[in-house]
């Protein structure tokens, strides 16, 4: 793993991981080291949460086994959720066209993940649920799960790990959660895949912040 | 603001500011300047977002009109979510008891906060949900927007601001969104006040994620 440590030397900073923080869905099959994953789950748990109830839990695929079942059903998602628009041409070179290649390389591959991360949340309805509309199981606490999946990501970033944030298991959730034994008061928010990055962190792009920013109403400059 | 230029002379660092992060609710009313709000904002649109659709916007409420407008209403949504159990005795020193205190300062201060970030997110239904349920209003994007959320949190503590995640304003929601021009297709997911701190970044406390990570399966170690 020599080739890797050199990533781990240095304190990587804040705004530099932020702003080059992106999916990365090509993966090398090089395990990740445990203590890697600690630190990574370690700032996952530092994540704000309503009154730091701290609603998450992780179920981390490792085996053959399991990473076969879910690689296996997300790959049907996959097709099921875009169909037709996954036979691109190879000469379709807009961002889209890239991401969704991306994507799909990603599913064909995600069996062979060196770990694939599912984040879960306690269940739990928000307040602006009122009590006539509290019928069937709740979501999972959102509000408190995904800031902590940002966490994830940022400290993957941070480590030199590859990592991205899916959420196409909602397609099996029941039958995911069934194989893995999830309790009913749980829910799987997001699959992240993470391994050492076969490529390198490529450009992000984003709209300027300016164009969506506001001040004291919508419209407003 | 020279006393607060320190904390912008060096990079801040990752994982010290992930670990480091908690909600300030005390704040000072020095003013937030204009080029560390777009520092901010520039860390909230780098977070990752589902087909890269970038489905957040910004309002931020700096005339006292409008502060005052947010502040009442938080209020009074806080006596209504809270009730009784803000008549705390001042010799409760729990954890919760302190939290609910900081609370229900942030309340009745919101309207002197410096500035109060109104993270919005476009309304997209989740592949989950099937069209059969796709009644009403859609829900706003909070699998895209919570991470946004976090890189503004995570950017205001590397920038040495107070900000706290709050999610009360879901209990005026309509009059909120109507005062404020909210377009139908958006909602407003967390409101943030932001401000210098009054007090020190404490400790933070978590718990262990060991005592929340499985492997394979829920409950195996």
């Amino acid at each position: 793993m020599s080739e890797h440590s050199s990533s781990n030397d240095h304190e990587p900073k804040l705004f530099e991981t932020i702003h080059t923080l992106r999916a990365m869905r090509r993966l090398k099959p090089d395990p990740v080291p445990p203590e890697l994953l600690k630190k990574v789950l370690a700032a996952g748990v530092c994540a704000p949460s309503g009154q730091n109830t701290q609603p998450w839990a992780f179920v981390v695929l490792r085996s053959a086994e399991t990473k076969l079942f879910f690689g296996t059903r997300y790959l049907s998602a996959m097709r099921k959720a875009f169909g037709d628009r996954l036979r691109l041409s190879a000469d379709d070179l807009s961002a889209n066209a890239r991401t969704l290649r991306a994507a799909y390389h990603l599913a064909e591959h995600m069996h062979e993940a060196p770990l694939i991360l599912l984040v879960c949340g306690r269940r739990d309805w928000p307040f602006a649920v009122p009590a006539e509309k509290r019928v069937g199981k709740a979501p999972p606490s959102y509000g408190s799960v995904y800031p902590c999946v940002q966490n994830i990501l940022l400290a993957c970033r941070g480590l030199g790990l590859a990592a991205s944030l899916t959420t196409l298991h909602q397609l099996f959730d029941d039958e995911l959660c069934a194989q893995l034994e999830i309790p009913a008061e749980y829910g799987i928010v997001s699959a992240i895949p993470i391994g050492y990055p076969a490529g390198k962190f490529g450009p992000v792009s984003r709209q300027d912040p300016v164009s969506v920013t506001y001040f004291d109403r919508w419209g407003a400059l």
